[in-house]
């Protein structure tokens, strides 16, 4: 069943459909506690949440992936380290700041999971860290400590949604996936919602599983999976440098079909990152690029990206106008600049199962400008309202997850195939993002 | 002299100093044609200038760059066959409709040639076209052939404004620049002002000289040129599939010294670059990234490229936010990405000449945010202004040039540099985008 098939209209519903993927696998338990801090660098207080997720008894098999960007943030230096270690008994979250490049980020992050650590009767580097938020600030070290014992208190089995909630920044929604495997279940969450292009892994992703995988065979299948979801979406080309992925299983389940498992996993991870899209900062359009029949998936996979990334394309759908000339613009410039020895003779490409482009010319009349119009206007999230001040903000708080831009791709000169997911760039993604600190 | 050590602050002072420049050389003339005509494609009138560019003799003394795009325009498929011909009497350009990937495409831009051919006297393998607009519309071709007869008697010699006036779309000014060497002149004109980011080319840009320069050493000289100017900015990544630049001479006056014409054009190239980046499509920060003491100068080029490129620090920028994380997350995205074996340890980041990052850290106070803020918002080129409607429009019809956001990043690595300009992402640029045919 694709992603896409859920229907929601209203945030009842959807949350009401979030409380049946919730429930935790067994031997985990989620926490948190949120307060208000002074950042050193700012003038103004902020606020911000700690998410705890614990294993009853620490597990060797755990698997992370975590991002490319070469100015990692300091929890993914640690983390990358906690791979190499034997056990892994909780994860410490926190959203607001993102600990990356902050004078002493490494040690600060080291503290944070130390004093978690010592709560839950751990050794330190059984923790794994995460932090998400503003780029450049420093952690409140102080802050955080003094509240991690209730967050600690606040651990609690039975739903995941504490922490799908506690994680989020701009979020406008939790994000919850779940997927049952024999007696087992696999239980997903993700953050999103800007500085979204993972490059081998993905904004912050927790994976909890009570099905005993072993640590290698959890490692494989993660890294296979992030490639066909995590790594086909993009929201605006840019790369977080805090990217994380996490699969921890309490290995409490025997996993009987380890295919089935595989299946259940991959589900989870692609309707994860479409989710991420779907709440993309700002994002009125989802857009779904299915190229076929190409040389290779690289270049599928290129091709997609190079569309869903093309900033007069993007503006174009989120004026509902079906500017197809800067559709083929952005294959054009992405074959011309990175794979030249492309043939593009055989190109076709149609919006909305509409064929817009054949044989080397563009195949448009006004009927078609009609039907594309209403295929844009039918795939729009909401509508855009702007305020008095200028400032335009999403007016939905649920997923329409039927709505979506519907683009097709056809090379006709290979057997490679690739489907990644974008939005379009709007004004509530400029107003997100030119004032997103204060 | 900088480019951005002129200093305006009107649109009559601006014009007064186009005016200066806009001579145009000896034994060129130009001439424009303005007209309604209906697109095949849509259901309203749309209005097209045609811009006729002749020289009073064929020359054999001309050079051309085209985009890269792999989708290019009729326009710059008959171009390309235009370098081997052995004189060039004129330029014909219109702007509304470029004529890229229509049916027939290619045998109208023809019939375009054919028709001013016959005007001037000339054999149609003699004009070199170009056209800029929507991308997938047809050319009105009958309409056109009856207004050409209007542009041919409108040539005059004397100022080039009208063809700097005829060739725009979107661009909220005309671009002239223009270098004295000896007894002769070089003037260049533009067009902007989205889909900017040329490849090996760029946007329509004609530089006329009277200085005898054969044409091996013009065509040299225009590939190296435009690799340091026009191949240096960008307004939104974008590959425009008509990006042309073409230099003519009309030889008449002999050029006693080369490098000083290197050095002429080199500087109309730098200028005219600089200006369409400051009349990019919404751009009211222009940013100008320098990026010394890299390894290798097209690592240079690809890092400043990256910032200026990377959607949440224009964003930031737009807003007057020193958001110096998402500055570092570009450099860092395309060192994951593209250049991995980069060493980053020795990286150092200033905005407006304070110190943000180094030695593998941000360097951040409350003092420094304050004044980093003072520099965005003194580097402004106009205020925002919400309308009722939510439509943003630009506020200004003259570049203030000594308006920049400066931003250096030092490698400490080696020995190569880049100046690299680009601009913010604002809500015009989306006003402007996301309804720009209707």
């Amino acid at each position: 069943m694709p992603s896409t098939a859920l229907s929601f209209s209203s945030r009842d519903e959807h949350r009401a459909w979030l409380a049946t993927q919730s429930a935790l696998p067994l031997g985990f338990r989620v926490g948190t506690a949120r307060f208000d801090f002074m950042p050193k660098e700012a003038p103004k207080p902020a606020k911000m949440t700690l998410t705890l997720i614990a294993l009853d008894k620490p597990t060797p098999d755990f698997a992370a992936m975590f991002t490319k960007n070469a100015f990692p943030g300091a929890p993914v230096i640690v983390g990358r380290q906690r791979l190499d270690e034997p056990l892994l008994g909780a994860i410490i979250v926190n959203n607001k700041i993102s600990n990356v490049c902050a004078p002493g980020g490494v040690e600060t992050s080291e503290r944070v999971c130390v004093e978690t650590a010592k709560l839950l009767g751990l050794p330190a580097t059984a923790v794994l860290p995460s932090s998400t938020g503003v780029i450049g600030w420093g952690l409140p070290a102080d802050d955080i400590v003094a509240n991690l014992p209730k967050a600690a208190a606040a651990l609690a089995a039975g739903s995941i949604m504490p922490a799908a909630e506690g994680i989020v920044t701009t979020d406008l929604y939790p994000k919850v996936r779940s997927a049952a495997v024999g007696a087992g279940r696999i239980v997903g969450i993700a953050k999103g919602a800007g500085m979204i292009e993972p490059n081998m892994a993905t904004m912050l992703v927790y994976i909890l599983t009570d099905l005993a995988v072993p640590r290698d065979t959890l490692r494989a299948l993660l890294t296979k999976t992030v490639n066909a979801s995590f790594n086909r979406i993009s929201i605006d080309s840019d790369t977080s440098t805090s990217d994380t992925v996490a699969l921890v299983s309490s290995s409490l389940v025997p996993c009987d079909d380890l295919a089935a498992f595989e299946n259940a996993l991959a589900l989870v991870c692609r309707d994860l990152a479409e989710d991420v899209v779907r709440n993309g900062e700002g994002v009125r359009h989802v857009i779904r690029v299915e190229v076929k029949n190409a040389a290779t998936a690289s270049l599928a996979c290129a091709l997609g990206k190079a569309i869903v990334n093309a900033p007069l394309f993007k503006c174009a759908v989120a004026g509902n106008d079906p500017n197809v000339g800067r559709l083929v613009q952005a294959i054009g410039k992405h074959v011309g600049a990175h794979a030249p020895e492309t043939d593009l003779s055989k190109l076709r490409a149609s919006i909305g199962g509409i064929e817009i482009f054949a044989k080397g010319a563009f195949r448009l009349n006004p009927e078609k400008e009609t039907a594309l119009v209403a295929h844009l206007k039918n795939a729009e999230l909401y509508t855009s309202k702007p305020s008095a001040d200028g400032v335009f903000a999403a007016t939905v708080d649920y997923p329409p997850h039927e709505r979506c831009v519907e683009i097709e791709v056809d090379l006709g000169s290979g057997h490679a195939a690739a489907t990644i997911f974008g939005g379009d760039l709007t004004h509530e993604y400029v107003s997100e993002n030119a004032d997103y600190r204060s």
